[in-house]
């Protein structure tokens, strides 16, 4: 099967994408019979490229490495915006890696509409447009003949959504928790490691986990928008992120934590999906949990779900939660899904 | 799609089929079109019975809890052997649960390629043949148009097979290291605990998790055959059970144990397959794990499987690998992967 890309945005995710396809390209015509190619390009800084025949991905790398962007590329200039590449690059999927807003989802939102009506397959791993209109989207999808793979929005190459999906659908999920955000995680964990909280935002910023506004993560809106497509996509509830209730990081202590840990526990920041009273209920909080739980030893920026289920209890997957590869990763398991 | 099934054998595996059938029929037609029903049961101490219309799986299981066995059940008696049942019976999967033998694989084995020559789908939870003789099986399938699931050989119901087949092949899959074996994990866990060995191993007996000999779990052995199965169907290695280094955790003394826990260790009985000199090569053997290896936590008798991958880094799988609905799940798992 013949996968031409289309990518809006070539950023972090593109080009571990792009690096992805460099080595694995021979492996996944094997043994998957998927034969994927960029065919376009379009980034607002770097520039926008397009050849029906695709491109080098290990070109594409080493020139955006050598000169910052794609202005000079051997391939000539489109000059298409995000509308023209998704109608005349000529290809059947769109990979959409613009900014997330989790406000309104745009422009992702646009394009990902314009590329399902016109029959493309989506692969996106931009939350705002899963966490804000999925139900709408998969509409879409479903009318005109394509697909939509949202893998990398929740714990990037990480299976969750398809595990849940796929394999866990007929098992009856009851509930679900996940650690969801890996910045908080980490910074929960240097507090342990005897750091106060200003100074383990500062790590993570350092280390690159956390933005240079670390609001989306500590306050948990990232989490909440993970919570609001497992919500969607695994439990079948239309729900939107005002759905969820939110309290992200920032109001642990010191204390709280060292008293936490004298009582073998941990404090961790968890996303939650449970019946309450009859209604599927979605929130983020911290959460003291015993060693017994499944999430207890999730260290580091690691992420990790467990669906509890009717059938077979709790099943526990743990991963990574972001990464320029591990998130390229999740729109090759996307794309694969296509196939199916 | 409409699923007919032959069941050679309605022990423990079997019941939890038909259980999850007497109340998950509606949900797996909706959701997965998917028309599961019973058509024919041969079961050596039970009985045979067969009718092409399906079996209410509620009267089979009440039919059972009542009788022992299915032989005044309302079908009449259909008098066939399991050879017969896959001729005669109109199946179109054969659920192979009959005694597992890790030494020749049979009397799984013939059924099986009897089913798989007549083009038929066969699912089974029966390690031998999966271990013994999985490539021979494979080609079968595809040379008559059949498949072939064996998730339930591995964790039960948890989708460790289907992970490291369909999610993770394209991510590279370096290393396996897993608690396949529940009786040993839950006894190493009692000796944590302050039982001794002995002490341990009747618990486990008492509990159900152990068989009266218990020398498959506590010798490796029945974590040596998943290993085999790991090797074939996830790495595609031809290797069998001679070429696992087998060493069980009889040996593993309570002063080990203690000596363990003093520097916040855990030895764990540890299923790896990993590349020695360029070969991948498996073994089986306790294990002493420090607190941030992915496996340090499991407890119980609860499974784990840790895939070490060349894109993704570690993805760890946590749930049962034992209980009669857990791998009754299994199968309609495989039955699932069917129909896509």
């Amino acid at each position: 099967v013949k996968f031409n890309l289309a990518l809006i945005g070539f950023g972090n995710v593109g080009q571990g994408l792009a690096e992805i396809l460099a080595t694995k390209s021979s492996l996944l015509q094997e043994k998957f019979d998927a034969e994927i190619r960029i065919v376009a390009i379009c980034d607002l800084y770097k520039g926008s490229i397009a050849d029906p025949a695709g491109f080098d991905p290990q070109e594409l790398l080493d020139h955006v490495n050598e000169n910052g962007d794609l202005k000079e590329f051997s391939a000539p200039d489109s000059g298409w915006d995000a509308r023209e590449t998704i109608e005349k690059s000529g290809a059947n999927v769109l990979v959409e890696l613009s900014f997330t807003d989790l406000k309104t989802g745009e422009p992702a939102l646009t394009h990902m509409v314009q590329a399902l009506e016109s029959g493309m397959n989506v692969s996106t791993t931009n939350k705002g447009p899963a966490a804000l209109h999925f139900p709408k989207l998969l509409e879409l999808s479903k009318a005109h003949g394509g697909q939509i793979g949202v893998e990398g929005t929740v714990m990037s190459g990480t299976p969750a959504l398809a595990v849940g999906i796929n394999m866990l659908a007929a098992a009856g999920i009851t509930r679900v928790q996940g650690i969801l955000n890996g910045t908080t995680n980490y910074i929960l964990g240097e507090m342990e490691n005897g750091a106060d909280y200003a100074d383990a935002l500062k790590d993570a910023q350092a280390k690159g986990y956390a933005e240079a506004d670390p609001a989306g993560d500590v306050d948990g809106h990232d989490a909440a928008a993970k919570v609001v497509i497992l919500a969607n996509l695994v439990m079948g509830q239309s729900m939107t992120i005002e759905d969820v209730s939110c309290i992200g990081i920032s109001g642990i202590t010191s204390e709280q934590i060292q008293s936490a840990q004298a009582e073998n526990q941990r404090w961790k920041l968890i996303g939650t999906l449970e019946n309450v009273d009859g209604r599927i209920q979605g929130s983020v909080k911290p959460v003291q949990l015993d060693a017994t739980h499944p999430l207890y030893g999730i260290g580091g920026a690691t992420n990790a779900i467990t669906y509890s289920t009717d059938l077979l209890g709790d099943i526990t997957l743990i991963g990574p939660g972001a990464g320029r590869i591990e998130t390229g990763y999740a729109i090759i398991g996307d794309i694969l899904s296509f196939s199916r």
